[in-house]
C-alpha cells in the first residue's frame, strides 16, 4: 500500500518526513515508482496522463481544496479533496479582506488616493450590509462565521438549503429570492458543469443595483464581459476577484485596469504541505479500515 | 436645563426629534439661544469661542470619540465624550480591514496589478500574525475581540496595564517588550501630551523589522517623515493611515504617492447621530441625578 505524491520539491520533503514518521510507504514523483503494483494511492494536483498504468490505484487525492481540475477517473477510483483547515482560514480571511474594502469603498478611495484627493463619504455600518454567499461548503461557512459577529446581515446559498446555525439559507431553486437580498455576493462555489458561467448578466441583474462581487470560487465561473456591463450600467458597483478564466490573466486585460475591480493572483487560500500530507495519511488508514474516506468527492456531482 | 446643539444641520434635525420625544429641551445652533442662562450643556465638536457667555455651563459634550480638539474649559464644567457603538464598531471594522490588507499584502498586489503583473506570494495564515494593539479603550478592545477569533496573537498596551480577557496585555513601562513581538503595530490611542508624535523613529525600531503599521488614532501621534525612513530602511513594510497631520493631507504630499503607504480620508467612523443624541440624554439624566455622567473625560490625562 504505497502514495505516489506529484507535485513541487517542497511537498515532497514535507510529505516524506510526515510519512516516516508514520510508518506509512509513500515515494514522490512517477519516476521513484518502481513496482507500479504497489500503488495504491495517488496524491497530485494534476494526476499523471496513463493512470491505467497502476492496476492497483483505489484514490486519487488533490493536494488542494478543488478537484475540477481532474479528469474522469478510471471506474472503481475514489476521488478525494484535501480537507485542511489552513486553506479554509486564508480563503475566509481574504474573503473578510475584500468585503470589507468593497463595503468601505477602498476601490473609490484608492482612485482618490492616486489624484492626492482627499474626499470623505458617510461610512457604512456593518449592520446595514446584506452578505450572500454562495456555497455554504468548509469555506463558506467559516465566512459566515467571521462576518455575522460584525453585525453584517448574512444569508447563504447551497444546493441542498440545509440549514446552518445562524444564517438564513436558501436552496437551489431559491436563487432568485437569495439575490434580491444580497448587496455583497460571494461566491464560494466549487467549479462544475453547474456552477460554470452561473455568475452571469441575469445573475447580476436579479441583485439590487449598485451591489458588489467577491469572487474566490473559480474563474470559469464569471463571465468577465457580463461583469464588465453590469460595472457600466451601474448594476454592480464593485468587484474583488482573486481567481479568473484564464489564469494567468493576460497583462493587458481590461480587468487590471479597471478602477472598480480589483484582481489578486489566486492567493487567498493555500494548503499547509503539513496539514494536506495528514489527511493524506487519514485517507490511507479509512480505506484500510473500510471507514467513510475524508474529503470524498461525489463524482457525478463533480465536488 | 436647556442643551445647545452645535453642528451640522441634518445632525440638528435627528437630535431635535429624539429631544423632543424624550421631552427635554435642546436649541440647535448659538443663534437660537434666547436665554444664555438655561444652558447647561453644549454638546459640539468645537465648543463657542466664548464659553463665558453660559454662567450656568455644567457640561461639554463632544459628539465625536475624542476630545483632542476641545479647549481647556472654564474651572467646573465636565467634559464628556460620547460612547457609540456604531462609530466603535465602524473603525474596529476599518482596522479590521487595514490589517488584513497589510498581512495579506494588499499594497504589493495593488502596485502588481497596475502593471498587469499575475504573481503569486505565499500567502500567510492569521495564526502567523503577531497583532499589537495601542489603546485598548472601547474600540481597541472591540478590534482584539474579532482579531483573537481569527487566529491572530494579539497582544495590547495601555497606560494602566489593566488586564482584558483574551489578551496579552503590556503597562505604559513595558512599550518595548511590547513592540518587540508585534508585527502589525495597531495604534487606537487618543491624541494627549503623552502620545502626541509618539509614533516615531524610535519606536518603529523597536519593532521587529519589516513590520507594519494601521493608524486610526489622530494624526498628530504620527511622525510622517519617520515612518518614511523606516520604510525606506526596510524597517516598516507598509501603512494603512486614516488618520494624517494636517487633515486634509496636502494634494502634493508624498503619502498619497507611496505604494507602500494607502491613506483614505478620517473616514473609519463616524458617530450616528440619533445614537449621539441618546448618549447626550442619557448625561443630561445622570447629570440631573448626581449619577456618574456617561463618557466623562479626566481633563488632565486628556482622554
Ligand atoms: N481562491 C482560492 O484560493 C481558493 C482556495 C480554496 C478553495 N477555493 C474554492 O472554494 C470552493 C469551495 O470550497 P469548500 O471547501 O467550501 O467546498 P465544499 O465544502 O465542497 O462546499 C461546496 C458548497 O457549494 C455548494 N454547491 C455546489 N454546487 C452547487 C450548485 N450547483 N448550486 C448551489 N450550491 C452548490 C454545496 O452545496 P451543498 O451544501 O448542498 O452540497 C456546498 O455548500 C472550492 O471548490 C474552490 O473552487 C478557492
Ligand atoms: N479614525 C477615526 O475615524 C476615529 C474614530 C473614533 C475614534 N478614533 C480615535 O480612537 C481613539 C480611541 O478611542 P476609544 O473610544 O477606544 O478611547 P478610550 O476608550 O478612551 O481608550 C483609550 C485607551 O488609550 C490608552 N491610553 C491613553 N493614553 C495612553 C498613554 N499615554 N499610554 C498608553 N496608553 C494610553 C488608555 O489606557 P487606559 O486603559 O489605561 O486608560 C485606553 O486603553 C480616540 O481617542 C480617537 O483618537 C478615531
Amino acid at each position: 500500500m504505497t502514495l505516489l505524491l506529484i507535485g513541487p520539491t517542497e511537498r515532497g520533503r514535507v510529505w516524506s518526513q510526515v510519512f516516516e514518521e508514520a510508518g506509512e510507504r509513500m515515494v514522490f514523483g512517477e519516476d521513484a515508482v518502481a513496482d507500479p503494483d504497489a500503488i495504491v494511492h495517488i496524491a497530485c494536483w494534476n494526476p499523471p496522463e496513463d493512470l491505467g498504468r497502476y492496476p492497483n490505484l483505489k484514490t486519487v487525492i488533490s493536494t488542494g481544496a478543488g478537484v475540477d481540475q481532474m479528469p474522469a477517473l478510471p471506474q472503481g477510483v475514489s476521488l478525494v479533496r484535501t480537507f485542511a483547515s489552513s486553506v479554509d482560514e486564508m480563503v475566509r480571511d481574504w474573503v473578510l479582506m475584500a468585503s470589507l474594502m468593497l463595503f468601505r469603498d477602498m476601490p473609490r478611495y484608492l482612485t482618490q488616493a492616486a489624484d492626492g484627493d482627499w474626499c470623505a463619504h458617510p461610512p457604512k455600518a456593518a449592520s446595514s450590509g446584506r452578505v450572500g454567499i454562495m456555497g455554504l461548503g468548509r469555506i463558506g461557512r467559516a465566512v459566515a462565521d467571521v462576518m455575522t459577529p460584525l453585525g453584517f446581515d448574512v444569508a447563504g446559498w447551497s444546493r441542498s438549503g440545509a440549514p446552518v446555525p445562524g444564517i438564513e439559507v436558501y436552496g437551489e431553486d431559491d436563487l432568485e429570492p437569495f439575490l434580491a437580498r444580497t448587496d455583497m455576493l460571494i461566491c464560494l462555489l466549487p467549479l462544475t458543469d453547474e456552477t460554470r458561467g452561473l455568475l452571469s448578466g441575469r445573475v447580476f441583474g436579479m441583485l439590487p443595483r449598485g451591489a458588489s462581487l467577491v469572487q474566490a470560487g473559480r474563474g470559469a465561473q464569471l463571465d468577465m464581459e457580463a461583469m464588465r456591463g453590469a460595472l457600466d450600467s451601474g448594476q454592480l458597483r464593485g468587484a474583488m476577484l482573486d481567481v479568473t478564466e484564464p489564469e494567468p490573466l493576460p497583462n493587458d486585460h481590461w480587468a487590471w485596469r479597471d478602477p472598480r475591480v480589483i484582481v489578486t493572483p489566486h492567493i487567498a487560500g493555500q494548503t499547509d504541505a503539513e496539514e494536506g500530507a495528514h489527511h493524506a495519511l487519514a485517507v490511507i488508514r479509512a480505506c484500510r479500515d473500510g471507514q467513510p474516506l475524508p474529503g470524498l468527492v461525489h463524482q457525478k456531482k463533480g465536488y
